[in-house]
């Protein structure tokens, strides 16, 4: 393509045309090495955003993104490799349940995972809040770990799909953000970078979710096992709920400890079943053997993760990986030792009801203002800090009763985040229609 | 409005809301000043394509690029002074044939005209045709021209709206061009900043007209009719046909000859009759008495015009701003004088039948091909360059028949033109349902 005529491609777009393969590769390879300049990329984007994209052209730009960069590659790491990528949520600490659980059934888990801005802490803090916990493995340790003991989860090396990078940087200045097929090409094409046979999608809806409408995360799903497929690598999404915070535990270290007890056998309910789920999935993807069958469907697959979180395995296994990643071992048996936040505050409900209702986001957005994630690149993380809730949606609850616990370590952003996080509870007269859902599977 | 915050604004037009005053006026201002970089405004100019804009947003914007550069003093020129524009067409020379219509009827025209790219030259490419007419005058010649002979044509002087400059040139590479309200803010920014008392918009439709469709036309000029309003100007649009070149000549010193023709009272019917129509309106909105009433209404303006063109009072002022602006008068009074091409090229229609259709402005590109207009800012005009029509639509031929004579200095461009302009014509059996159409009025 010429690039100076780039300007038709967009009037194509713009009229509802869809673009074909050469022309898609070449504006990803044009973009990223400059020659199509910012100011006709956002205008293509608004025009994808008005116009949409079809299975076919979404398919193609992911895999141009994908191409861009790195390609990690797992092929020292025997057997099928399946990752798990969660579209996030308040609360969501699933990969450190799930991870254990996994290879604690003998399928190899070779995670990398990327350091992302947000409300709370990703899974890299999470794990660092333990101490010493070294998530920073070179290529050859990362390797040997998956080797010896079957697991390994560790910070991103290589520069995956640039392109994703340069266009998510210009969508977020340019009002293009809130597109389904871009963002299933966004998180597409670093899951078809990251070296792994088969993806798994935990694709989050509701108030605590990035996509908040069931239809639209179900639109999401779709368009993301339709990419993973044509480009050629099995696919699988669960949708799952995110109308209220996965367990009671928000923020890093108070996460870690939710995560010891889960893997001990007494986690939260709305938790235990999304890990089952996933995990459950995760292992029926696995269990393919050389002719490609699965030896093991879903449900075998639930089946053998609820086997290993009871009979103690997936724990010694979490253990083990906390090892031998470097963490002192003694604050996952004794999770006491975790320090406590200096300061913390008690929300009550304001009048007798039931939850009816939260703000799941805003709940997220409070446990920022306590201090448990990250707004900028090099913004220090207070592990301590953050959120226990006290009540799930559907509680009954009486005048005075604790709704949530705020923990920091700092007074002012104490009273910050209190006096935020009140209009994120509903709390009324009569029970609303139940918001609770099932793991919705699409493949 | 915090700049940064810019993104909000492009949400807000995504989603279809309206834009508050103030957010379109620090929008312009901080384009033009550099604040809002080029890949935000292409964003939101794709997202004005597709939610379009409310007549007053697109006022507002308007406005905000008239005041973003100079805004032309006419007040030295007593009288009211109407400026006429035409969003053009092929063959369209009628300024040159309206202005001494009006100045004849002792209504002042002081009228700068920019230069723009085109298939054909512009009014001031037309003049300079005349052997020694200077557009470049400088501002006292301009005025005392107006004040000794009522008329003046000079090229325009000053930074007038330089907003739209840098929102046209943006949006001629993001695929944001053909949208009505950003047609008519660009036209409308242009003659407001013109210093005009009353606006006069001839908006063309058809075949060769930048608008093809009656129905956007019709759109185009109620939106420009709204802005002008909005903006406190008396402005009237009238709508006129383009699915044919207006008169016969279509290029420079070819166009100026048919001028000359039709002053003396022998041009063209439809060219005739678009220009008594508006000059007839100029007149009317002319004709203010101080209680702002009108003196002339417009039938009594296009009577006032044919009497000014039967009696030889136009084509005397033609020769007055021929002389007054150092033109060879001898060159009006015998226009054999201009020089012809040296080569030339009849094209025939190759069947019997009726001239049911043309591609007016694939004639247009053909006249560019021939040399008559500029395709860069610095590209030589070949004055003597461009096409004589023989037919008008509705017209029967038999095979064999001149269509239309080419007209070049360059042999190869002669070539080129004509195989371009072969498919430019139909010729049917049966008469199709006419397209000719009177002057639509809005106002």
């Amino acid at each position: 393509m010429e690039t100076g005529r780039f300007v038709d491609l967009i009037c194509q777009k713009r009229d509802g045309q869809e673009l074909k393969r050469e022309e898609i590769r070449s504006m990803i390879q044009n973009y990223v090495s400059g020659q199509i300049p910012d100011y006709q990329m956002s205008a293509m984007l608004m025009a994808i955003y008005f116009r949409g994209m079809s299975d076919r052209e979404i398919t193609e730009m992911t895999i141009a993104m994908r191409d861009s960069g790195d390609i990690v590659d797992l092929s020292q790491v025997s057997g099928i490799k399946v990752d798990k990528h969660s579209t996030g949520g308040v609360g969501d600490k699933t990969t450190l349940i799930i991870g254990p659980i996994v290879a604690a059934c003998g399928i190899p888990v070779a995670k990398m995972s990327g350091r992302g801005l947000g409300f709370t802490g990703g899974t890299l803090d999470k794990l660092e809040s333990i101490p010493g916990f070294r998530v920073e493995l070179s290529e050859e340790e990362f390797f040997s770990s998956v080797k010896s003991i079957g697991i390994s989860l560790i910070g991103q090396t290589g520069n995956l799909a640039p392109a994703d990078k340069m266009l998510y940087a210009l969508r977020d200045v340019t009002g293009t953000v809130p597109s389904i097929p871009l963002i299933a090409s966004s998180i597409m094409s670093k899951k078809l970078a990251a070296g792994s046979d088969k993806i798994l999608l935990d694709v989050t809806t509701g108030s605590g979710a990035f996509i908040k409408e069931l239809e639209e995360s179900r639109e999401l799903a779709r368009r993301m096992v339709a990419i993973g497929r044509g480009a050629g690598k099995e696919t699988v999404a669960m949708i799952t709920n995110m109308d209220e915070p996965l367990g009671y535990a928000i923020g890093n270290n108070l996460e870690v400890k939710e995560v010891i007890e889960t893997l001990k056998g007494n986690g939260p309910e709305d938790l235990k079943e999304v890990c089952f789920a996933l995990a459950g999935m995760m292992l029926s993807l696995g269990s393919e053997d050389e002719s490609g069958k699965k030896t093991l469907s879903y449900e075998e697959g639930k089946k053998r993760a609820e086997e290993v979180l009871e009979n103690g395995a997936a724990f010694a296994k979490f253990k083990e990986l906390v090892q031998n990643q470097g963490g002192d071992i003694t604050y996952i048996e004794s999770p006491e030792k975790f320090p406590m936040a200096a300061c913390c505050e008690e929300i009550r409900s304001d009048r007798d009801g039931y939850v009816n209702w939260m703000d799941t986001e805003g709940i997220g957005v409070a446990a920022g203002l306590l201090g448990a994630g990250r707004e900028k690149k090099d913004s220090k993380i207070d592990y301590s800090a953050g959120i226990m809730m006290r009540q799930k949606i559907g509680n009954a609850v009486k005048k005075g009763d604790v709704i949530a616990v705020l923990y920091s370590e700092d007074k002012e952003k104490l009273k910050k985040a209190s006096a935020y996080i009140c209009d994120c509870f509903l709390v009324s007269d009569r029970l609303g229609k139940s918001m609770k859902m099932g793991v919705d599977i699409l493949r």
